[in-house]
């Protein structure tokens, strides 16, 4: 007899937790971080996998490089570049979505007890990675305006001293996940000041870069500072749609050199196919006007949220107004649970994320995160009527 | 400035090698363990795609479960039951190929510094994957007939005295890779008898299973001893083709529950996409008639090989025969180095693969592993000639 449990590391005994999602038809699924169907490519994908098949045959189906495929690679690279910092081809991965690429840097950098700085709240998805990987995890709290830098500077000299530097500073800083929230310029500079004043690199994750509604968010940290610098990962799955399955990753070329051998590791390599769709679909300008289309709807989605959420007067609630992205961050009244607040409209027919699943320690900081990119704008509105009467209920008689 | 070589994980400091593949058209390819490209769907799998695509709409491009297709999980589970033991699509995940189901089974059970046992040699991609995570790799040598069980018995009751038994015993029972050979039902009797006393479970790889040349294999561990003592992971990139990516993991529920969170830290999900085409082409008879094809187009490169092998006549060389699979081993003369003769044979137009490779110590067993799965007959014999022109100089002048 097997005593599995007696085997498992220690970072898989405990039971791990999922998002929340709306199951079944009467729940609005505000939860769940997918994007807006009518965007992706359903023609497109079966027409280009027809023509590539035909052009390149078997060979198509084949084993594909662990690095990706070039003429993709290049693009990245290209489309990466600015007129200050040129990414050449061979500092660029191509990864089995954004996820992966974080996973890689973790493998790349991370050992047990190596400390890791992450922004507080943060993507949950990484959090399992630097937790799997058993970093020890600093938060740096995080303000509408970006990180709290007085904070960051603290932790680093503490940290400093103490002899332990951390393996990199992980950030969203545009249309973050889970708050919507996006540096400012000058948050962009102080961090990248700090992080090259204590020699610490930058994991820079875009994965919705692409998707302001009403202007161009500042430069990447990654146009601002080269890829000397930054490790930047990022995804298609917003701007194409998940199931392509196609990331990117930037960095040093000594440091995507080694990338490749762990990309390998995880799966040998991703699909050959859905890689030379999504470069079909850029050359063939469905990329560039799916983002153009996209903004358009997601804008439309923020404007739907705004609207319904101020009708709602309910005292003590706030939402942030996202300029891009998939996110708002909706802040409870003092001292309310947002994991209870969580179930609470999950029985009102809307799902909703908590925040414990954003920080590295599962702490409750009293606020949900809101989706706003897979519901219609309909759906937000009904959503955000049954969320103001669950909150009149939940408040008046449960807290 | 960042000191990026100072930043780099225990486990990403060394240069990693990859396989000597045949580059150019003058060089013959037996080294990649690539599948024969003539059995690739390259007509079906477009159809499937567009007829998928017109089916499912929009739905078909969005995020995955992370556990995989539920369908192609459930044919899994049927088609791995036997009278005996039956399997359930909760003890099923689908994974990014079979190396993704190494890479999680790794994050599931190794710590570092916990002992793995495997065989001497071994796949490389196993290897890197147990390095990676920072496991103690024990090797247990391999024969014609499957693993030394005198020596496994010796380790199993070495470690248990100073209490580090291993986590798992890692097993390619059937056509192993390297080697070619087949573990006999005695040995995988006495495997599961020794892994059963001293209560260690085995990961039972099993890519090549189906392709049997003249006769089925014995049955898998798994099909002698379940699911609760024998974690399984496949793939269909050998019966069906590499850019599908569609791997599998077999274990005891719990685990697989525990599965499916690394699967989604890994990448947060597969394509939906391409595990739906791989459930359709098992669905349409595809897999059932390719499985049939590929032993015969095997087959007959097996016998090519070992017809042009009896024609060199080279004293002290040996190579197996392998009943299945993708791979032979040639032994070289005692005291010969495999590696320098790798770059030898490569200069002579054949690439193979040195042994090095397939031990966690790197060490040079004087051995080379022959991949007959890419090249056609045709190029499997001028290749034999070639590595006998080869043996005839290197031996003759340069030992």
């Amino acid at each position: 007899m097997i005593r599995w449990n007696s085997l498992y590391a220690e970072r898989a005994r405990a039971d791990h937790k999922d998002l929340v999602s709306g199951t079944g038809r009467q729940v609005i699924n505000m939860s769940a971080g997918f994007p807006e169907p009518s965007l992706f490519p359903v023609e497109e994908v079966p027409r280009l996998i027809q023509s590539l098949a035909a052009e390149d045959g078997k060979a198509l189906l084949q084993y594909n490089p662990p690095a990706g495929y070039e003429p993709l690679r290049a693009w990245i690279a290209k489309h990466s570049s600015t007129q200050d910092t040129r990414i050449e081809t061979e500092q660029v991965l191509l990864t089995h979505g954004a996820q992966q690429g974080l996973d890689v840097v973790a493998k790349l950098l991370v050992e047990p007890g190596d400390c890791v700085l992450v922004e507080g709240p943060s993507f949950h998805g990484a959090l399992w990675v630097f937790q799997a990987a058993d970093a020890k995890i600093v938060t740096i709290p995080l303000e509408g305006e970006g990180m709290r830098l007085d904070v960051l500077e603290a932790r680093l000299s503490e940290l400093h001293e103490q002899g332990g530097l951390p393996k990199f500073i992980y950030t969203i800083p545009t249309f973050h996940n889970p708050t919507g929230y996006t540096a400012t310029l000058e948050r962009r500079l102080g961090l990248l000041e700090l992080a090259e004043r204590f020699g610490v690199p930058i994991v820079e994750d875009v994965p919705y870069n692409d998707l302001w509604y009403d202007a161009a968010p500042p430069p990447t940290l990654l146009e601002l500072a080269g890829p000397e610098r930054v490790i930047q990962v990022g995804t298609f799955s917003k701007t194409l749609c998940p199931a392509l399955r196609v990331g990117w990753m930037i960095g040093p070329a000594g440091l995507i050199q080694k990338a490749r051998h762990f990309k390998h590791i995880a799966d040998t390599c991703s699909s050959g196919i859905l890689q030379r769709v999504a470069y079909r679909l850029i050359q063939e300008g469905f990329w560039e006007h799916n983002v153009s289309r996209a903004r358009e709807l997601y804008r439309a989605k923020r404007d739907a949220l705004t609207e319904a959420f101020a009708t709602l007067n309910v005292p003590g609630v706030t939402c942030t107004v996202p300029s891009g992205g998939f996110f708002a961050w909706m802040k409870l009244p003092e001292g309310i649970s947002s994991q209870k607040f969580q179930q609470f409209a999950l029985e009102h027919g809307v799902s909703i994320a908590a925040s414990p699943m954003f920080f590295a320690d599962g702490k409750d900081a009293g606020a949900c995160r809101l989706t706003i990119s897979f519901p219609s704008p309909e759906q937000i509105r009904q959503g955000t009527a049954k969320l103001g009467e669950a909150m009149q209920r939940f408040f008046t008689h449960q807290y």
